[in-house]
């Protein structure tokens, strides 16, 4: 297949992607060739909030369903890409919105929230996120929710948790888990950046890595390109072969700052838990309509047919068939 | 076909059962051949608790799914029935778990909610009860409400609800719309029973009525007999024809006075609302398990299997298929 026509018979996946939803971010991604997306409907958000804002999304869907669909099955996303929509995958960064009851899990899954990332930085109910001073693992509250999600067919997401934290979900979760969105430290040392040892683990336990681009953890910063980004992905595969690992961009589009200062503070108000980086997403890659860019850097970077196809989506295809 | 075989082969629904659910209530309702039954989950709980008792309800309907289903379709009903279990249709006797937002109520559908009473005795943000002393009949926010239930398909049920409210969900609803359990004034006056204007009002509209059994509503009160209910079903019958009538208890079974003085107060602890009636069911009829005596007193009064058929729960199968 040309290099041309290649992008547009892909499957593209992002395992992470937390915009400011509405008509422009759905043209990007129709523009960019997007089949589908890991789209972050809740961060710090309790119960009600996270509901209302998939309330929200539901009109989106209505209003917007030309261009987007709801997936719930990995068939969703493949008639998406049959019908050029982009199936839409709802996920939490956090378990705020599971409060102290584990009955909501299965809730939230009748709603179609299909990812869910156990802690966001800091700790919670559940565990300890990659900020927090003290990570002693995954909580007996945390066992429970890890034990609903299998049961109900939730991805357990790692990127933000703690190690510790991690390694026991990794241990505890009888479906495979992933990284949605996450760098080596190997590249670049960074509490949110996971070693190659952390890397092989969660590999080693059937689990998934999803290369992000977020420029602050790259080594080189906002300096950063498309081919770097290449570069860090092939680094993973390196470690853990090419069939368990995708991408997931953590494309920020439409916000400004007082939300990534609602990002930045422990439940949204609280301390700061790192500096506001000014963030310029890498040279070739930054709006989620750029997606051709990426496949053309694999391209460049010699990479086959098969190897594109799957990291650029079917991977991701792969492991949420098996979790959902 | 036989007396004895007759009831074993209905489809028998209930509009309107409120019980202490657990294995006692199935138990029964296995006995008592029910094939589906609209059962409440929120009367005057808000969002949040609502949604926990639907976990609760998940909870069950996994621990007894050797006797009940969860339905959200006519043609799960029937499944039901094939498999000789009872379907649960969730439904709310208030709106008040809708609170103040219109997208609340899609995602109550998406749990599998299929029928809500618009208000509960007083008045409430959409309209009035039949106990508020004034009813300026459904408010804006109620408009609202009514457009979403018939965009998502939910049934509007105006047991409970004030008559201006009514005839105003009545006018304004593009779907069918029922009395889910109620008696007619003409046999008792009382302010939960409805004229013959109204009755005839709501089948002019080609809405619906079940007839419910409740004893401080019916003529005799607790004197009253399964064959008075009879007499009770047939006085609407012969309102508004045979095709728009079916039954709705409004059994309560395992709940203790503390449930009653909850119904029974404005928002669960306001003013009193009604005198805490103490009930006894018809004879007869005193338990969802008896439901085969309820087939023998229409067989008693002359009634055609035709007949039958349609009043036991086939009417009800037939609207809730133009609504949902």
């Amino acid at each position: 297949m040309t290099k041309n026509t290649l992008h547009d018979d892909l499957i593209v996946f992002d395992g992470l992607i937390i915009s400011n939803w509405g008509g422009d971010v759905f043209d990007a991604m129709r523009k960019g060739g997007l089949t589908a997306a890991n789209c972050t409907c809740s961060v710090w958000e309790n119960f009600r909030d996270t509901m209302l804002n998939i309330g929200a999304w539901n009109r989106m869907l209505a209003a917007h369903s030309d261009q987007i669909t709801k997936a719930v099955t990995v068939a969703d996303i493949r008639r998406a890409k049959a019908e050029n929509k982009t199936a839409i995958v709802l996920g939490f960064q956090n378990t705020s919105a599971f409060e102290d009851r584990a009955e909501f899990v299965e809730l939230f899954k009748q709603q179609g929230v299909g990812i869910v990332q156990m802690t966001y930085n800091t700790q919670n109910l559940v565990g300890s996120g990659c900020y927090e001073s003290t990570d002693s693992g995954l909580s007996d509250f945390g066992h429970d929710i890890v034990a609903e999600m299998n049961r109900v067919g939730m991805l357990c997401d790692l990127s933000h948790v703690g190690p510790k934290t991690s390694e026991d979900v990794i241990r505890a979760s009888k479906r495979p888990v992933a990284y949605s969105h996450c760098l080596p430290h190997g590249l670049k040392a960074h509490p949110r950046n996971k070693t190659d040892d952390q890397l092989r683990f969660i590999a080693d336990h059937d689990g998934f890595v999803g290369v992000t681009m977020f420029p602050p953890f790259l080594p080189r910063g906002n300096d950063s390109t498309v081919d770097d980004y290449v570069t860090a992905i092939d680094y993973v595969v390196n470690l853990v072969g090419e069939d368990r690992v995708g991408f997931g961009t953590d494309f920020t589009m439409g916000y400004d700052k007082p939300f990534f200062e609602y990002l930045n503070h422990d439940k949204g108000t609280g301390r700061q838990l790192t500096e506001i980086w000014d963030v310029e997403f890498p040279d070739g890659l930054e709006s989620i309509a750029d997606f051709p860019n990426l496949t053309a850097a694999m391209d460049r970077a010699g990479w086959s047919e098969g190897k594109i196809r799957k990291i650029m989506g079917e991977n991701w295809l792969s492991l949420l068939d098996r979790v959902w």
